[in-house]
């Protein structure tokens, strides 16, 4: 079995026909912002997994894989906690606009836009400053107007731009596994964790492999002492986040059903438990869900399974066995990248050091992208 | 055991500290609305089960009993299907400038607000005439002008103004159960079903019974041949509505644990099935709430289990078992109600006799209560 390579953007928008947008607000009293996910019209099989203790959603019982809607044009991840899901209304409004979404009659239809908060309220000193609908329209218009296979702009936008992982600044990370097969598995997390990403003890985050340094920037092996040592006492002297919500989207081009698509949502759960410590609290919503466009078959038509419904059934198990480790790693990956690529805040609502800043680690690429992006 | 009484208005109100409030819109194209079911400050025990295979809902997953918030401010139930979302913010906003919801700060709440929709789309002949922030508002405005106890008006008011019941018009209908422990339990229907609520070979509602027809003035038993025959005819040239979702609140003031609400919740599903048939389609979102107001323990003190864990496990699950059967006799003679209290309609979206119209029966108390009526 070859090592799975990342995807050409290393990025959501490796899934081919995925579009991500991001509009936030920072600045007087406003530190918040949406993220969504746009498929290609008509839509997508998505699914989704909620995991922490204090979820605030919309549209998630649409998505159990025995009900009636079977494709979704949209996903939103929000700040702004439960007020937030205001945002998920701006997306409906230009999804009906253009016919998209659930046909209930000639010419009519009803968007079913299925959306997941975190908690970010007050990080920027205006408490009532949330994502409403027109922040929501504004993010789906920002990913409408980016081409397809277009970079994911990271770090403090979109939903990311209020949000905390334990104490560092948290944001949009991303990234894209090509499996030998062809097929493409995708993350896209949004990081803002009551936990911590980085292991005190030795200042590496955790989802770090060595595996992945060349594409991560770093190895995962344990920091010099004194750095070590200096950034636990600084964070040991800030104020955890009460609240927090870890959101993701993990995406394939491979044909699922949608209870395959429900375990690829669990699958990035795994994920997150690697890069995320601890995760999944009651004090978290943490919320993935599962997009699959569909575009290649579960089992490549070049490598059928042997006759027999048995033999067959194995095959698909094992593709999609290999979509479910890619999809974890993917989100794990996708946590690291929004850790490495968070910038530093310090304002009304809080002082949030970035995880480069506090353990002495240059800028790198990753940082300065997420200082452009688009939306 | 005694013949379980009504509760003195037969209605939801009858749980001590629920308030209920409509509000709608009728005429200019419109034919829809909202109605809340307000807690006492401080909230009270929710749960949800969604059976429909088409729901359209907003925070359910926080009400899973293994979450973190354990109580609730309001419920709202709402036309326009998926766009009705947005009413639930409006009653979000009136909560969160009283500082109702989850404590999430110093004077900072965050209010959950569970929500569910059903599909009344251009019933009144105007496609985009949806509740809004501003209807939610209103019905939670209405509710909060009620005293607790009031009575809560039924038929064409609130989230039942555009309901159809499997060509027949729709609406709103509550009951309450007093049982001879003292608990009460009550329920509140708005009936917008795909399938029937009446027997098309006798004309009878499937969920009258012999036993109730004093308190509903039906009994169940098969009208005039010639009646049913001409009805039938009538109905069979009507077009079934492609889409419905009958919504429910179950409610009681015993001290009920989240999973045991959940389960009251599953309770209230029974008794829509036996009002509804078919029901629980993938064209529904049927889905019933249920709401404890925790007033009265549920092993009531006169009646003390008798020593032991055992003994007292099962004098709970006795008891629980009584509210169960309660809340689903509740619920189908709600369902009763709103039938019996719903006048037809005839506009631009359609014509919708009522169930007394098709059927040859007076307008009873019920249908005169039904003219008026709060919000």
């Amino acid at each position: 079995m070859s090592t799975p390579a990342t995807g050409p953007r290393d990025a959501l928008t490796d899934v081919r026909g995925l579009r991500v947008g991001h509009a936030q607000r920072t600045g007087g009293g406003w530190l918040t912002g949406v993220t969504v996910v746009l498929a290609p019209e008509g839509g997508v099989v998505t699914a989704v997994d909620v995991r922490g203790g204090g979820p605030g959603t919309r549209e998630t019982d649409a998505l159990d894989p025995r009900n009636l809607v079977q494709r979704i044009e949209a996903v939103v991840l929000t700040g702004g906690s439960a007020f937030g899901l205001d945002s998920a209304s701006g997306v409906a409004e230009w999804l009906e606009e253009r016919g998209r979404g659930f046909p209930v009659g000639p010419g009519r239809v009803v968007p079913v836009v299925p959306a997941a908060v975190l908690f970010d309220l007050g990080r920027g000193g205006e408490w009532s400053a949330r994502p409403d609908r027109g922040m929501g329209r504004a993010a789906v218009e920002a990913a409408a107007a980016g081409e397809p296979g277009a970079p994911v702009a990271q770090g403090c936008v979109g939903a990311g731009t209020g949000a905390v992982a334990g104490g560092l600044k948290g944001g949009v990370g991303t990234a894209a596994v090509r499996l030998a097969s062809g097929t493409t598995v995708a993350a896209l997390a949004v990081v803002n964790a009551v936990g911590s990403v980085v292991d005190p003890d030795t200042g590496a985050l955790w989802g770090a492999r060595r595996a992945w340094a060349a594409e991560l920037g770093v190895d995962g092996a344990p920091l010099p002492a004194d750095t070590v040592a200096r950034a636990r006492e600084r964070l040991s002297a800030a104020q955890p986040p009460p609240f927090g919500t870890t959101l993701a989207v993990v995406a394939t081009d491979a044909e699922l059903t949608r209870a395959q698509a429900h375990r690829l949502a669990g699958a990035g759960h795994d994920g997150l438990a690697r890069a995320v410590r601890p995760v999944h609290l009651l004090s978290d919503g943490d919320t993935v869900f599962a997009m699959a466009t569909g575009d290649r078959p579960l089992v490549p038509a070049d490598r059928p399974p042997p006759a027999g419904p048995v033999f067959g059934a194995q095959a698909a198990a094992g593709a999609l066995d290999g979509i479910l480790a890619a999809g974890a790693d993917a989100l794990t990956r996708a946590v690291v990248r929004a850790v490495l690529s968070a910038r530093g805040v310090s304002g009304p609502g809080g002082t949030f050091p970035s995880y480069r800043e506090l353990y002495g680690l240059q800028e790198g690429a990753e940082g300065r992208e997420s200082a452009d992006g688009q939306g």
